[in-house]
């Protein structure tokens, strides 16, 4: 079930992550408040179907981010939007 | 369950982790015998939410710390903390 | 079950991975789009006995890979390989 | 139970490792064979209560040790001393 | 069940993998193709015992070895040696 199309964003990224391009999860991370940690995903060159396979081990050790905003990201940004990609894509 | 206000605190940290600042964190481990440790919690930003979020392994070799006070650290004292918070909001 | 000879295939490569030399395998990642990501399997000498013994956190920290293209590469081709493998030879 | 007193053992450690400074474990691995060894426990600040929260894990890669001793440190005199601690201390 | 004396083998290696020294340990690799690889079990000094007592990721990560060779010493030697020690001792 995907409720919105691609382009009703207000933000302008697509509403599943999975559709992400590395800019657009760049994006994401500066808008919800992580401006110095969002370079690293483009360093690392992470796309929305790469963000959706990332584990709590990834993002704390394979983004060369300070451990204290890796586990906010983790915890509070790349796990809900895993969770909510799923049960979108889930019946 | 939060039974005592931000401010009622003798050591000026407010009673749940959660609401720590880094400041607090780093405050918290150089009053229980870990001043030499404590700066490590500054480099890597962790504040209260982030604290709350580590586990064993994060505690091990996400802070640079010597083997020895890190296992200390965390079984006396991240660990307690964890199940202090999780107990006060559980019902 | 091999439903082809080894020497019926487009590629070149032999139909089962486990029999893949370390060039094929550099050839099979350059085909599929990770031309940039195929050299890493040379560098650590990855035959196809190996890429069928690999895991997940192999991929993701044993070839110094970008961690975006890792997660890709070890989820649409290293696992499925390796599931392709096993139903091939498990009858 | 502690069925003999801190005083009477012939080589000056306390019976129960978790009274042990980290002299006092430095002191043990030398007396049991380790001596190369022992340097890399006073390193990294290991006294009695730290061993005893040690993982195999921890042995392996947190004391910078050569692979084959720290194999054998682990299983036959970190795990063994572990294992009595807690027969000890559990009746 | 120790079947044959320690001198019987054509090799010159005690029949079982416990008795080995460093030199065993590494002339064994040589002899099953891995010369390459040898020398960094004498690096690590890794004996028999220590041999016996080595996981996968100890093989892969524990001696600096490239991934390709280190997956399959694991998976045709190391693990292979270990489960004939433990059949030939367990009754």
């Amino acid at each position: 079930m995907k409720p919105r199309s691609m382009n009703d964003e207000e933000n302008g990224r697509p509403p599943d992550p999975v559709d992400w391009a590395v800019i657009d999860v760049v994006d994401y991370f500066r808008t919800v408040g992580f401006a110095e940690q969002a370079i690293a995903f483009q360093e690392q060159e992470i796309d929305g179907k790469s963000l959706l396979l990332m584990t709590r081990n990834d993002v704390l050790t394979g983004l060369s981010l300070k451990l204290g905003p890796a586990l906010k990201i983790y915890e509070y940004h790349v796990k809900p939007l895993q969770t909510r990609h799923l049960k979108n894509n889930s019946s």
